[in-house]
């Protein structure tokens, strides 16, 4: 049921946020009182209305508008209809809108014990929080899971200006712009740059780094910001000084003088957790230097450095991660130790895996090969080209590679690093070993790999780490 | 070095057949006299020459040309400028022939110990063969590697009609036709369909069973032969009466009275074995029933139903898989076996996956829901469709699925069968984990899988499959 008059109520469990959040009420819940509170902005969170899964949905229409625009390199071309922006938009919308809107009816019709609150709310102690519109709510359980939002842009703009756009309203736009200029350098910024791009639209990417995605291993960020170099066009080691209008036009200036102009300009530098907007910190809970709510291996939010019996935080508010699956996970712990608060869990199954669906995807899990030369120095670090592969020649591919950092002592995977045509999904093998702490002597050899599936570059690259162990 | 004149020659080691055959000859070998015999068609094998290679890297082409037809379903449309049919061929052809021609060049210049002998052989007795010129070779060791050719067609037609095709002419074709009917409703034949219908070749397809790909667990065959049915012209339950020449085109005749007519005909109904050209069942050889060489758990030739020490075969000769991964696998086992007689070691490091590249991809291995309802009566069969996933919504996906069958004792993977987008790679974690015996208890939860890459249709197949234990 949803929430309607002013009041103060005490229930045995208020969740903070609809997204993971949402998921952890389970049937276990069913004799206890739930307040679900969402921002009424939009239900079911971040990546479900302005995250992965939209995102993912335009990536795929922008995959097939890529393929076909590189493919004369296999000797086919094609020529691109007009774009029909809005009917992407509105079939992406149409699917992700009707999800929202069913995760909401099921909780405000089907879950009698669940009231759902549809504003924002702050702590007003540590087991209180109070609505903008004066509801008070107290919980004998709480659980934070109030995501993130993207960081505002820190230079002189003026932030009411239509065109100058964050991930969460530019997939939302009427209109595909003649240009979009991109500040950031980051996920987000190079899976917005391929869709608008492969779409048409002139894309100009600043960044203050040398390279995009430069918390990746150096070398896959170094393939990737070349072939970003080549869709793209790229400002590198940039230093914004602000953004204006001029006409029709929204003017970036940098420092040095060039100024860039565009249509729209979107700001992807970068999310931040929620927890200020609901003061945590003032309701004596401790925060992490980043701003992320501060949780213990149980996902128990800590108070004083001590955790606070009966509060869990999940999710982008409290992780570093900022990833969904690890949200997930993260919202199974939670319901598991709200119900057994005697018997806590935590921790990963495994290495925490990221994908990143731009041109190309990349995927990735544990060490870089800089940071395992640190750790472990004698570590086997391999590289295997997909040129190596049958299914690199049939794509003509000659940049593509998956590296893998492997432990010498014991043969482990510490990290592994694909970047290239489905890598998202080629990965997948790689994390089933690692997470199950499978040394990678005889894997490739002790499984067939149907030939010549792309995979096949999954087997090499583990063939020859093995020769080099 | 190849051989050059008549002569009569004892060496330490044959090998018939330049494909996974030709894989085998490594450096522990550099001290014995090896004779290599090609039957001077083309070096290094059907995969290479006329099989998965060439074929995938058509395939990917087709592929591309396909999701650039379907893109309407996803808001984009293209129009295909006309095929290159030569730029693609030549391209493929190029990287094929090259390989081959390295392959030779490795063995001709490099390999002094390794003679080549490019023509083709017949036993004449256990150990001797003899070349349709003269040249007589007698071997300590004999390896069988052969390979298959395509099944020729049996019903009335002009076996020199150049119009008239199998896989191993098809792909070297100087243009495309308008129209092209397939007689095969099997792997190949369905490949090929993808590939030249995709390409805008009119395609009929004519099988005699009432579905294409029968040997597949039956909802996969059913799924896929209703997509196909959307875009090729199928003829199922037919018998064919011939095929005939009428003007610039072939006719081929249906029991019943219809016929189809088209510029080319592609002859798709399976492999032969190559025992029979070698004359091995006069050489004191054993065949299987449908003319492979019979070989042991170690690859031994059997004679009489027994072994014959140092005579292995491998590969399509005398496997019923027919599939490149499996007969290197085989080589393996050979070049250990050749080298270790007293320490034979055989078998499959696991259950043997298949892909079938067309449009749609399927993967599958192991037991089929069919088999699986005869021999593990209870065992738990579940089907979890791509559209449950959001990568199934960025597709548009509606058909796709995967299967899984488990055993409800001891929850092992029977078989996994996948038809959808990427099935080839998809199945990778499935296969993984069979062949290392690994319960699916705890194997989707106790790994990450990337939110939202495709994977997750497996991840939540496992889930699901777990649910019904």
């Amino acid at each position: 049921m949803t929430h309607s008059s002013t009041s103060e109520q005490h229930v045995d469990l208020i969740v903070i946020g609809a997204g993971s959040g949402n998921s952890l009420i389970g049937p276990e819940f069913h004799d206890k009182t739930v307040a679900l509170l969402d921002d009424g902005r939009w239900f079911g969170g971040t990546c479900l209305n302005a995250g992965c899964i939209p995102t993912k949905m335009f990536v795929h229409v922008a995959d097939v508008a890529a393929h076909a625009a590189d493919a004369p390199r296999i000797g086919l071309s094609f020529t691109r209809d007009p774009v029909d922006w809005l009917a992407i938009r509105d079939r992406v919308f149409a699917k992700t809108d009707k999800i929202s809107r069913a995760g909401f009816r099921y909780r405000d019709e089907k879950s009698p014990n669940v009231t759902v609150f549809r504003e924002t709310f702050r702590f007003d102690g540590p087991r209180t929080l109070v609505s903008a519109s004066g509801v008070r709510l107290s919980g004998e359980q709480i659980v934070i899971a109030a995501g993130s939002r993207p960081r505002p842009l820190e230079v002189p703009h003026d932030g009411d200006d239509p065109a100058l756009h964050t991930s969460d309203s530019i997939m939302r736009i009427d209109a595909l712009p003649a240009s979009l200029t991109i500040l950031g350098g980051g996920a987000v910024a190079v899976e917005f740059a391929h869709v608008f791009s492969a779409l048409g639209v002139r894309v100009t990417l600043v960044a203050r780094s040398e390279r995009l995605l430069t918390e990746l291993d150096h070398e896959i960020s170094e393939r990737f910001t070349a072939l970003a170099s080549e869709h793209w066009s790229l400002r590198l080691g940039a230093h914004l000084g602000g953004v204006a209008r001029d006409g029709a036009e929204l003017v970036v200036s940098l420092d040095g003088g060039e100024e860039l102009r565009s249509e729209l300009v979107l700001v992807a530098q970068g999310r931040i957790p929620n927890a200020d907007r609901l003061g945590a910190a003032s309701a004596g809970y401790d925060l992490e230097a980043d701003g992320r709510l501060a949780v213990d291996h149980h996902q128990r939010a800590l108070s004083g450095g001590e955790p606070v019996a009966g509060v869990y935080g999940l999710g982008d508010v409290s992780s570093m991660w900022e990833l969904k699956h690890v949200a997930n996970h993260e919202a199974r712990i939670v319901e598991h130790n709200l119900a057994h608060p005697h018997e806590l869990i935590g921790g990963h199954p495994g290495p925490v895996p990221s994908a990143i669906f731009s041109r190309p995807q990349i995927a990735h899990f544990g060490l870089t090969e800089e940071q395992a030369r640190r750790s472990h120095p004698d570590a086997v670090v391999v590289v295997q080209e997909y040129r190596t592969t049958a299914y690199g020649w049939a794509l003509e591919d000659v940049t593509s590679i998956c590296k893998l950092v492997v432990d010498r002592e014991t043969a482990l995977l510490l990290g592994a690093h694909i970047v290239g045509p489905e890598a998202s999904i080629l990965i997948q093998p790689l994390i089933q070993a690692a997470s199950q702490g499978l040394s990678i002597r005889g894997l490739a050899r002790g499984q067939y790999w149907p030939h010549p599936a792309a995979s096949e570059v999954v087997e090499n690259a583990l063939l020859k780490a093995e020769e080099e162990l």
